[in-house]
């Protein structure tokens, strides 16, 4: 049973949805040693946040985009956590549905991801600086 | 420590939310082998998803399809991944609001769900053919 | 690499969001024994749920709760599970749209949350009693 730790630091992305499984895969060396194990993503800001979804057409992510924008639209007469922008708001409320981890498979030393499938950073603010996940790699 | 993982097959469902605790359970012969641990689940598809909510009235998992159909509608017009069919789009967006993947506690050889809780496959197309789940057990 | 697995019961709680960062501390004692580990919280009911946030001006967690009352109302007309109150089906979807459990990275003794970062728990009843949740922390 090893365990490996390391934090990932991602530079300023655009607001939207962002494909990073290649810079994620990057930052954890150790994923060829495992046979079996578990990868947990972890990202340490309430304004930003993590999923898995498709990593071919780009327009899905813009329609991800899109569409939370309808959901959780900016300046709604209920917000009263208004001073940081009318960004600030809805994106703390799209990172708690979408979420600050991800936990996925490993199996024979790479991701057990769908053929589909890759991992998303969701930029919910308009000018962001760096963003740091924290890996937590274990396994046998 | 030991890590058992596999992978278990689920036949082509209706959309809707479906209880599939007891697939799960089939899928996952070494669950009585472990005091204490934790079964991670992933569903390596970008259109359906997994949940945690009540094992017992069907009208739930009705009404969780009926709202989830006001919050992400077909044919929305910002929607421009709109080749796979209407179906298509809103299947990604609710699969990265649900989530691709569960973490359950196991003590004493038995998952620790609470008395009403089971385990959902939300399948977001209206022809899917089957899903597959990745199930990693492990504890001691 | 060791386990620990215990119940964190927690009393009751008004509808909303509410920071409970320090109630999780006090009941997992064996934290500062880890140098690299994981903790994954669940909570065990399907009215009420788990999620990090901004652990600072409580007006987020207001507008939280204002939010998803919008985004998931009472007395929608597509709701056929009525029996149980009107808070009662919305609080389902709500639990299924922010999720059941938690997995946070754990180093040198202590979780690796953002400076920023809280956890919540998140009440969706109008009168619900207390809470219970399996708290699973395993590393080394």
């Amino acid at each position: 049973m090893v365990w490996y730790q390391n934090r990932i630091e991602l530079g300023a992305m655009p607001r939207g949805f962002h494909l990073i499984t290649a810079d994620i895969l990057r930052g954890i060396d150790d994923l060829h040693q495992l046979q079996v194990g578990l990868l947990h993503l972890f990202i340490q800001h309430t304004s930003a946040s993590l999923a898995v979804n498709e990593n071919a057409d780009p327009d899905v992510r813009g329609d991800l985009e899109r569409h939370f924008n309808v959901m959780v639209p900016e300046n709604a007469p209920h917000y009263q956590h208004t001073l940081e922008g009318p960004d600030d708001m809805p994106a703390h409320i799209k990172s708690v549905l979408l979420g600050s981890s991800l936990t996925l498979p490993v199996s024979e030393g790479r991701l057990l991801l769908g053929t589909w499938q890759g991992i998303y950073l969701c930029e919910h603010r308009d000018h962001a600086s760096g963003r740091t996940i924290i890996a937590t790699l274990q396994g046998e």
